[in-house]
């Protein structure tokens, strides 16, 4: 009895179904960013039969739409629906899967020549079940200081995913599908200074948060704690949305 | 005498050579907007046989990187090189070219399904020369706010180019390329404004300005005018570059 399908079994077999289903020449990633209780994760992939590990990623079916390619994606890796989900890069070295697939034949489907569509998404990591793909022995979240060696340029295509999502706490709102309905500020700087890597100072924090006008402080405060008890905030959907649409207020 | 070539036998015999040299399903659309003097404009080509106008664009060669591709198509249309030019977008509706090449057969290179990569791009328009390319009978600057009937989604993309350089006014330089080396404050307004569409509060918009910490005061005056002669500014190029890298000081 087998244990399992090589890897090469496998992709032959894949390839096969794709050159059917897909359209040639253009591949997805996701760099799919967990966040609670104060760690940043990022979902990957162990390949089977390699020490190599990789994002989760698919192609596009040949009358598909990327960005839903994307959501279908993150959808069979994650089960998650209705997660912030945006592109931010194109990876197009024509040398950036050289010497991957040594050895097979050169109508492999994944031998050809790919341009990478990258996403990112954000999502709660204990509220998500990760599931691997046929080429995968594991799909777990990763710390992101810690993260193991990656396949192919899949460290570059991080690297860029986490450039844009720090940048993009300058210009729109992030959260919502990261902290609970209620939060402290402490707990919404958390999730900043995790994202960014670095401390903040608390009262520049509160200021330009506030700022942002995208908060609505509640009347209760959070109860049981030896201090004073500290307010709670919401965000404020109609704002918010209204931030992801045309940026912050107090941008230009 | 054939006054010139019809678009119909133009297309024939560019997709003969098109599918040798490059990737199928994969094109590229740039949106070069052009400011000088107080207005901004964005570079059009108009078809040969009709009314429609488009976008400059281009393919990528089966070896070549997508943003090398991009820098080709925009230096073959205005010769200008060394331009700040960013990806901002994916543009994959699988209906985007439908019916605009009826009449041709299948094989036609243009006919296929493509997954355009927008770009856009920053230039004086002073300082390039525009050039058709062999579907066009022309190539000029159009006023942003009164651009002809474009082709296909190119109106799609011209719009999704312009939210994102108004959104990149917050969090990155702009001007660079598009302003003398010195310049007053009032000039870097008009600027913004005319990226904008709005007039900006004059002290705000120096407060803010100064505060993204990447000009430099001269010693010198604006000679000439009636009034007090007004300071001049250059962009400071070891802070404006590391704010292109790294985002403003003023962010998080």
């Amino acid at each position: 009895m087998k244990e399992h399908n090589s890897l090469k079994e496998i992709l032959q077999k894949e390839s096969k179904q794709a050159w059917q289903l897909y359209l040639p020449h253009v591949s997805i990633d996701c760099v799919v960013f967990g966040f609670h209780d104060a760690s940043l994760k990022v979902l990957l992939l162990k390949l089977k039969d390699q020490e190599l590990w990789g994002l989760p990623g698919g192609y596009l079916e040949k009358q598909e739409e990327i960005h839903d390619a994307a959501v279908r994606v993150l959808k069979q890796r994650t089960g998650a629906e209705n997660t912030y989900l945006q592109q931010f890069g194109v990876f197009s070295d024509p040398k950036r899967s050289e010497g991957f697939f040594e050895g097979y034949p050169d109508t492999l489907w994944h031998k050809q020549r790919f341009i990478s569509i990258g996403f990112y998404a954000l999502v709660d990591y204990t509220l998500v079940e990760p599931v691997s793909d046929l080429i995968s022995s594991n799909c777990a979240w990763q710390d992101i200081d810690m993260l193991p060696e990656l396949m192919m340029d899949h460290q570059k295509i991080f690297d860029q995913a986490l450039i844009t999502l720090k940048r993009q706490l300058n210009y729109e709102p992030i959260g919502y599908n990261l902290l609970p309905n209620e939060f402290t500020m402490p707990e919404l700087q958390k999730l900043y200074e995790v994202i960014l890597g670095r401390k903040l100072n608390r009262g520049n924090f509160y200021r330009k948060m506030i700022g942002y006008d995208i908060l609505d402080k509640l009347e209760e405060t959070r109860k049981g704690g030896a201090h004073k008890a500290p307010n709670l905030y919401r965000f404020n959907i109609e704002k918010y949305e209204n931030a992801m649409k045309n940026g912050f207020k107090e941008g230009w």
